[in-house]
C-alpha cells in the first residue's frame, strides 16, 4: 500500500493533538520541565524517565504538580545560564555512568540549546533531549536543477553503516544545528562535509525558504535507537533551496552518504510512497514539492492539512520573549 | 511605533489559542455548529448570534450542549447537501429581510462552500460565513519581478470607494473562491479581471506554493462592516507566485484597484511596519518574503513563531476525510 503525503506528514507529526471540544489532554501522564524563573514549559518527561534518571539535588521533582523543576543548587544570578547547563551536563554524565537509557548510546553528545530560555544559552547535549522532550533544530537544503523536462532534484542514500536510519533516502544535505549555531551556518558547513558543495556557492546561492515544525511520539515500531517508550521529540526543521545548473555533480563528501541520485520529479515521488526517506526527510520532501508547485490544491485532498501539520504550533517556547 | 511582523500576524490571527496547561478554553461561550451525520464541529456563534437569528425549523438549537445543528426538516438522504444549502439560503434571506445583522448589509452575496461537508457540497453566503464562524477560502498571487538590485514586487493600492480596507496596500492580486471553484481557477480568473494579466501567461506561469491558515476574532476596532462582536473568521489563503520580465507592466483592469506599484523589497517591508496593508495581505506578504529568503531565521527575532501562527491547524474541519 503506498504511502500518502498525509501517511508521511503522520509518520513525523506522530505526538496526538487535544481536539476540540475539549478532552483528556494529551499531556496528561507527562511530568513538565520547567527552568528557573520561566513559567512556560520547556518539555515534557515520561513518568518511566522521571523514575529512572539518577535526579542530582540540582533538580525538584514535584509527583504532585508533575513537574521537573531546574534548580542549580549553587548559582550566581549573573551566571544562571551556564549553572544550569552544568548542571545538566552532570546530570547526564551520571546517566551515562550508571547506564541508566539505552537512548544516550554511553556517550556523550553535541550541545543542543534549550529554545525559549529566557537568560541566556543553556545546552543539552543531543541524545538526552528526548529524554526530557525539548525541541530540537535541523537544517536541510534541497539541491536541485532545472531540465528541458522539469524539476531534477539531488536526493541521496544514507549509508548502510549509519546507526539512524540506514540506506534510506534523505534530503540533499541536513544536519542538527548546535548551541551558538545558526540555521544557515549549519547548512553552510554540512553541504561542504557531505556534499561537496563549495561554501562560496552554498552561502550566496542558497535561499532561506521557511521552517518546519512537528512534535513526534517514539515508540519502538518507530526505531532510532533506544528502547525508551513515549518519548516526546518536538523539532524544527528549518528548509533552504538551491538551484544549481545541469553542469553541477553532487558527490559524497563524508562516508554518511552511499550516493547522490538526480531524479526527476516522479522518481522522487514513488520514492515517497514506497517509504524510502528518512521520516522527516519526507515531510522536508513534501514541503519542496508543494512551494514548487508539484503537490497543488486541485490534485491532493489533504493539501490543507499537510500544511498546517507541518507547521505544528508547539506547546514550548521557541524564542526567549515568546508569550505561550 | 512601526509594526514587527509578529505583530502584522497578530492582527489576523487574533484568536487565543488554549495553551498548555489547559486552561479555560477560548471556545467556551460559543455555540459549535453541526451538520448533519457528523460529529464534527464546522464552525462557532457567539450567544448574540443565536438569540437574534430568525431561525428556521431546519434548525436545531441545544442551549445546554451550546449547539447549533442543521437537520432540514423536508430531506432526501440522497439530496442531502442541496436541502442543507436551501435551509441555509432560506434563513440569511430571513435575516436579510429582518435586517437582523449589519454585516449582512442588506443583501444577497457569492456562495462559499462548507469546508469537509461529509456529503457534497453545501454552501453558504459569504457574508453570512462569519455569523456561523465558518472557515473561508482564498487564493492570492505575488507578482515579483528581479532586477539587477534584487527582488521587486507588483503592489496594488485598493481603491478608495472599496467597502473594505479602502486605500490599503493589498496582494497583487486576491480573491475570494466560491463553491465549485479552486483556488488556480480563481487567481487566473481575478488577475485578468484585476490586474489585466493575460489568463495564458497566469496559467502557464504562476506556481502554487502553499497555504497559509489562521483564524480571526472580529472585534469593532478592526473594522470590517458590521457592529457584531466576537466573530470567528478562520481563513485559508492559497498562495502563488508569478515571476514577471521587466517588461511587464501591470495596470487596473476594474475599479477595486487605484494604482500598481513596481517596489522594492525595502518599500514593502516599510509599507508592512507602518501597518499601510489589508491585514491579510501583510500576512502573504511576510510568508512571500519568508520563502524568498528576505525574512530569514538569523534576523528575524519571531521567525518560528511567525511560520507556526501562518499555518494555524483549524479546529474545524478542511477535507471530508479529515479526523479532527
Amino acid at each position: 500500500m503506498p504511502k500518502s503525503n498525509l501517511d508521511l506528514i503522520n509518520d513525523c507529526d506522530s505526538f496526538p493533538y487535544d481536539t476540540f471540544p475539549s478532552q483528556q489532554s494529551a499531556f496528561t501522564g507527562y511530568y513538565t520541565f520547567l527552568l528557573p524563573n520561566d513559567a512556560r514549559p520547556h518539555g515534557l518527561l515520561t513518568s518511566a524517565t522521571v523514575q529512572s534518571m539518577p535526579w542530582t539535588s540540582d533538580f525538584r521533582i514535584d509527583h504532585s504538580t508533575k513537574t521537573v523543576h531546574l534548580l542549580p543548587a549553587s548559582h550566581n544570578p549573573a551566571d544562571l545560564a551556564s549553572s544550569c547547563t552544568s548542571a545538566l551536563s552532570n546530570l547526564i554524565t551520571k546517566a551515562i555512568q550508571t547506564n541508566t537509557f539505552p537512548i544516550l548510546h554511553g556517550k556523550h553528545s553535541e550541545p543542543y540549546p534549550i529554545l525559549g530560555a529566557p537568560k541566556g544559552p543553556i545546552s543539552i547535549e543531543r541524545f538526552a533531549r528526548s529524554l526530557f522532550g525539548l525541541t530540537a533544530r535541523g537544517a536541510h537544503l534541497t539541491v536541485y536543477t532545472r531540465t528541458v523536462h522539469g524539476l531534477s532534484i539531488w536526493v541521496p542514500r544514507r549509508s548502510p553503516t549509519l546507526f539512524t536510519y540506514p540506506h534510506c533516502l534523505d534530503t540533499t544535505v541536513a544536519g542538527g544545528v548546535t548551541t551558538g549555531e545558526d540555521p544557515f551556518t549549519c547548512i553552510v558547513r554540512e553541504a561542504a562535509e557531505e556534499a561537496s558543495l563549495p561554501e562560496e556557492l552554498v552561502r550566496t546561492h542558497a535561499r532561506s525558504c521557511g521552517v518546519l515544525s512537528y512534535m513526534g511520539l517514539r515508540d519502538e515500531a518507530r526505531g532510532g535507537g533506544g528502547g525508551e517508550q513515549g518519548l516526546v521529540t518536538p523539532d524544527l526543521i528549518y528548509v533552504f533551496d538551491l538551484e544549481v545548473g545541469e553542469e553541477v555533480r553532487l558527490e559524497p563528501g563524508d562516508d554518511e552518504v552511499e550516493a547522490f541520485y538526480l531524479w526527476d520529479v516522479e522518481t522522487v515521488r514513488r520514492g515517497l510512497a514506497e517509504g524510502g526517506f528518512k521520516t522527516n526527510s519526507a515531510v522536508v520532501m513534501v514541503d519542496f514539492l508543494m512551494r514548487h508547485g508539484v503537490v497543488r490544491p486541485e490534485t491532493e485532498g489533504d493539501y490543507v492539512e499537510i500544511a498546517m501539520r507541518m507547521h505544528r504550533r508547539l506547546p514550548f517556547p521557541v524564542s526567549a520573549r515568546q508569550v505561550l
